[in-house]
């Protein structure tokens, strides 16, 4: 667990960031969010990773430098007092600042931090890199697909003791609670991480019958009610009913990488027509998984799961229901819930060997409930490899 | 649980807002952070909520409409269907666009947001008003101070049962999951929302021995190895060793509303050197506790609790060791797990009544563990009253 990433894997990284950063003419990079700054360096104590377009990356450290040193395989870590010393950090690597593009991670860095670098770089152009990142982020390296493989172990071994714990009158929070610390047990690391500002999604959702159908803040296609309006997503103290459909979302994972898997339950019986709707939704998956082949664009294979899901009749209940549909049936898994690519709308790349998907086809039902799955894929050199050992029954616990 | 914030809340959050807005030359402020949103409008559910200096807010609504009305007492409810729809609203409210001074919190938003907000009111001048929000959240309402009270309830309700579940060879994660799942089966809500960049602090620590003592990302007297280097801060999977100090650092909630507290425990004993520091460590926490008053200055708090940690010998154990120690000694807590006031260097504030303060005195002893308490204290008129009701002990459980 306390894994140090090995030196070729991140000198790798940075080695592909580089040569985006030269072709964009982008000079350096400065990156400070902490699964960016893992990924280049294998460690989120506190710092700012200065990677130039050539030349050897610097690990300008505020925080413990030992333990830095202990934890990232970078060569050039060095102490500084506070961030007013990056310009100088950045002048010594690139020669001089003067009308040089910095690259910095615009989809996430708040606009006060922002600002405190625009001054200190004032003699340079501030660029948007953050596509670049989340691009080269997209394709995981043997290593990291070990890592989400072993992550993927977690929700199968958690779900094949959700009898012990599901059982009449519990509440959505302590069903929830109870797979939570199973998953602990079994080495998942803790709240994850979502790049997208304000969706506070730590877990995932553990919801049930029409609670579950109630739209939230969380852009997908599962809502909840959460504990308390304050956090209006998820699960509830409300006791989970017999015969209601169960969504057991969990995002489990090793070493930083995540693995995202859902499942349907029930206490005594789905709703009849839940059933019958779960089969529907098992053939419309396994038609999406078989378009999950490189170089398939993203967006045709949503238009296309579109398309499928009017020929079931159940498209109005595909991927959630009326206004507040999620606009979506997969995404990228890996440091962050919410990667690319995005097998959604508008989302114009082709599938390349390396992704990893976490495909989560859901039917949801106003007034009683979602039923669904999520499984995660590795895209190959020629089709999709399912990473999850685990069956698609939905699991049903006698009342 | 589910309750709804009561109408007249929002309207005096909403009217107190208005006059510094008005006061700072600000025409309008744009809320958008969950914790802001939450706090003017009582929903998190997608939106915009802009308040004018004078007049009535509007929330421009995202997300599920009926949802919003539901939770929000707010009036002005409108559905939008994207965030370009902001600058006709402002400008109705407004009058007029051209030349007005618009608020936004600088502090957190994403620089991508802001530069679309930034294109949408190109004929307008964005202000920071993350300091005016953050300032105003300083002083709690009645409303806001019972809810904290109920949440203080929780640890030591906790801590009452640490000794059914704090056992030899019981790792820091599986100890911090049991901690965590009897706070949640008292109605702790889950995740709390911390408001500084990067820090990925959900729960608090329960870290032990000298692992507690490694400084880590977070801005904080302890820090510890956390379950992997992507996550190095907290509870490990080391299992906790007898005689060891364990420090149990945990926030739980109602409705949003945070408590912060801390307690020492240990398995055995104490190793006698902390012990004896223990009680040091009780002295000066009470001296501190003396100093928080209405109008004392929150910095002089800070400089004079150094200036006492001198007068024990335990200066260089006092909040961290070595160059990474924090650089205060308590923090304001309520939606936000680091609101201000902070106790510490450069907070040039007086204490005011309603501000309510998370006091949390630390030794650090490298090589041996951390020791320490903390305890949530309204300021009053007079004095500093304790919300937590938990005595000062060590829980000291059997071999």
């Amino acid at each position: 667990m306390g894994e140090v990433i090995p030196h070729q894997e991140v000198a790798e990284r940075i080695e592909r960031f580089q040569k985006v950063l030269s072709d964009s003419q982008i000079d350096a990079a400065i990156v400070i969010q902490n699964a960016d700054l893992f990924y280049f360096s294998g460690t989120v104590q506190r710092g700012y990773l200065m990677v130039p377009a050539s030349g050897e990356p610097v690990f300008a450290a505020t925080g413990d430098i030992e333990r830095i040193r202990r934890e990232s395989p970078l060569e050039n870590i060095h102490p500084i007092e506070g961030i007013r010393e990056l310009a100088s950090i950045a002048s010594q690597a690139l020669g001089k600042l003067e009308g040089s593009a910095i690259g910095v991670e615009e989809d996430v860095i708040p606009v006060a931090l922002y600002k405190r670098l625009k001054s200190l770089f004032h003699r340079s152009q501030l660029k948007d890199v953050s596509g670049i990142i989340r691009s080269l982020r997209m394709i995981k390296s043997p290593y990291e697909i070990s890592l989400i493989k072993e992550s993927a172990k977690i929700f199968p071994e958690v779900m094949a003791g959700l009898p012990e714990v599901l059982r009449p009158g519990i509440t959505e929070v302590a069903l929830e609670s109870e797979l939570i610390r199973m998953g602990r047990k079994r080495s998942h690391f803790g709240p994850l991480r979502v790049r997208a500002f304000n969706q506070e999604v730590y877990y995932g959702h553990v919801i049930s019958g029409p609670r579950a159908a109630a739209p939230s803040y969380l852009m997908s296609p599962t809502g909840g009610l959460g504990p308390c309006p304050a956090f209006g997503q998820g699960a509830s103290f409300h006791p989970i009913e017999p015969h209601s459909a169960i969504i057991i979302d969990l995002c489990f994972g090793i070493h930083g990488y995540l693995s995202d898997q859902t499942r349907t339950a029930a206490i005594g019986s789905l709703p009849s027509e839940l059933e019958k709707a779960y089969e529907t939704l098992l053939a419309l998956k396994a038609k999406i998984v078989d378009m999950l082949r490189p170089g398939v664009i993203c967006a045709t294979i949503y238009e296309k799961a579109l398309d499928l899901s009017k020929e079931t009749g159940l498209s109005p209940n595909f991927m959630g229901y009326g206004p507040r549909k999620a606009s979506f049936v997969g995404h990228g898994i890996g440091l962050e819930i919410d990667e690319w690519p995005v097998i959604g709308k508008g989302f114009n790349t082709p599938l390349k060997p390396g992704m990893v998907i976490a495909l989560e086809p859901k039917l949801t039902f106003p007034g009683v409930g979602v039923i669904g799955l999520e499984d995660n894929y590795l895209i190959t050199e020629t089709e999709a490899e399912k990473l999850n050992p685990l069956d698609e029954k939905v699991t049903v616990v006698p009342l």
